[in-house]
């Protein structure tokens, strides 16, 4: 067994019931790890938009300002701190999944020392995690800490996309914000299923990185004839599901609409619109605003919350082994992420690099890898 | 088999390519019942939100304006034309529900001359509805054709979203324009079956209808601390299903709200919220402005139509037949309606009228019976 470190790094997130934000690295002790336990030390984790989540809750990001001692300290919307209840004065780790080495084992674990492994483990915006090897999976050799980072929440949001409109029996899709790390997965997917994807992205230079990527339909919602683009490329695919990231605006709305327009005329009219179901589900929230549904679309629709956990226990064993298998198997293919910057994790709390990953905006997606300041 | 009417007027409603709303009053030629046919008189028709929608469309009925030889001409906004697609130049019947006499008969319907009866059979705001005997339920002999006018879409309406509640695992209800004659119903229903029930009403007005008819939990949007009494209500009833007739503005989004305040507090907090699913379906638009959705209340929620054809099919034949029993053996008391004014077939096209019974609030639900106006 290497040399065991004594103590690590973790950074927390506290939102206190004055409606402070206090952000903070603590210095923790690790313990040896114990019968099938590994200690990885963690070498890449992904900034994702559910991290950004629980690191600022409901507080506005320029409201961050260094403390004496360390830290960062914000302030949330006095409205929302209600919201808050479940969390209020606790210091909670943040960081759902990454990469790392493992580099100590408990008796029951120690042919996995030195392996690059991934995990859902929490807490991973850490110096070293302690998880039992169960929760572990080994990376394959030719595949680095950063290529294994988000191996999880992506990947399997965006194939859960596919089972869920099969399981729900919709036969192709619309993505919003689809040119972010998990919307190009989901390209890669819908290109290799055969599935019709309806992209919405909001500029030019995200339309051409699609379309090189190899979409049929990419629609930018920052042109004036977007919701007759849209329309035209809803018709094409047959879409009646879309998965939404942006949350608030007109987006969901608009998507509905243009679905209903794309449906078959009907002989005999009613007021209840077209008799064909149409759902938006919204995984994110890009724009934390009000979604503001304008019902010009019959009465079959639906808009919802859409969370992975919940989606894996609809879909079941079955389907989540094949997922897990496919992601693993397509790992620097369809499943490779790519990072705007990769920075130490004493820097997730420099004000300027908070303010640029807290951006709800796709393509400013960073990497945290401990080991670069680590002491 | 009494003397035949060779005529009987009609309402017509007729949304032109070029955006005219026109209604007009046709003479339509009746003809001989045959085989199972019967001739009703319809002498009692309610003027139902869903009426509206298609009589008067997307247009304003203050663009209503009397045409030379009769009928009203208005207009529809523009941009509301194309969602109007498949209703396009086509001269629409009127009125899904009504009750009346039936005045001539089909060989083998003979012994229906005579009795009052019930129907949903559309084209109800004519004089005459020539329909098969099957279509139509015979009234018990103590009730009217006014008794009987609206047994089909506000009963089956209320009790469906009861079963609905059932079925889809909730315990509790919210209900919105709750002081309706269908808000009404479902106070009885809920009372009569231990269901609890949260009515939000918009006036002190309103609210003592309700507290009179034995409501529990009746709350007035109205009232500035709204949102905490809502919470309370929904808190003692455990409520996580409503249903809305509003349709615009953030009242959905703030039943969501309630109830995510009105869960347990977890131990371990995520940014996803509570686990509890929260629905709302939207079943009208007495506010026609966008639904406004502030999503602060975690991921586990749905906002959609709901439609009763639909609720039917997905309840099913054994639940429906139940509640058509007890809707005709609770006419009287349960499903009794109430009407601020009958008024003629012809009456409803006076500008005056229109003006008053379009009004998309509770309270001024207006019944047609054209026999008071009938050649």
């Amino acid at each position: 067994m290497p040399d065991m470190p004594i103590t690590g790094r973790s950074l927390r997130s506290t939102i206190t019931s004055d409606g402070a934000l206090e952000l903070r690295m603590v210095e923790e002790e690790i313990a040896d790890p114990t019968g099938s336990q590994v200690l990885v030390s963690v070498e890449a984790s992904p900034i994702n938009p559910s991290d950004l989540g629980v690191l600022l809750g409901p507080a506005d990001p320029a409201t961050l300002a260094p403390v004496e001692g360390g830290g960062l300290d914000g302030q949330v919307p006095e409205r929302a701190v209600p919201i808050m209840r479940d969390r209020l004065d606790k210091a909670l780790p943040v960081g759902n999944e990454g990469a790392g080495t493992v580099v100590a084992a408990g008796p029951d674990a120690e042919h996995l020392v030195g392996r690059a492994v991934t995990l859902i483990g929490g807490a991973m915006w850490s110096d070293y995690r302690l998880v039992d090897a169960a929760a572990v999976i080994p990376l394959p050799d030719d595949a680095s800490p950063a290529d294994g980072a988000a191996l999880f929440i992506n990947p399997m949001t965006a194939l859960s996309m596919v089972e869920t409109m099969r399981a729900e029996g919709h036969t192709a899709l619309v993505h919003t914000a689809a040119a972010s790390n998990l919307g190009q997965m989901l390209v890669k997917i819908c290109k290799a299923d055969g599935v019709g994807l309806v992209n919405i992205v909001r500029s030019a230079e995200q339309s051409a990185t699609l379309t090189e990527l190899g979409a049929e339909h990419v629609v930018d919602s920052s042109q004036p004839d977007f919701n007759d683009r849209l329309a035209e490329a809803v018709a094409a695919t047959g879409a009646t599901l879309a998965f939404d990231a942006v949350g608030g605006g007109t987006l969901a709305s608009d998507i509905l609409a243009a679905m209903e327009r794309s449906t078959d005329p009907q002989e005999h009219w009613t007021p209840y619109g077209s008799p064909t179901h149409k759902q938006v589900y919204v995984y994110g929230s890009l724009d934390m605003g009000p979604t503001s549904i304008q019902r010009t679309f019959g009465m079959r629709w639906s808009v919802g919350g859409y969370l992975l956990t919940d989606a894996i226990g609809r879909l079941g064993g079955e389907t989540i082994g094949r997922m897990r298998e496919r992601v693993v198997a397509e790992l620097k293919t369809t499943f490779a992420s790519s990072y705007a910057r990769t920075i130490g994790l004493g820097d997730a709390l420099d004000p300027a690099n908070l303010a640029e990953f807290s951006k709800r905006s796709t393509g400013t997606k960073y990497l945290i890898d401990p080991s670069l300041d680590r002491a």
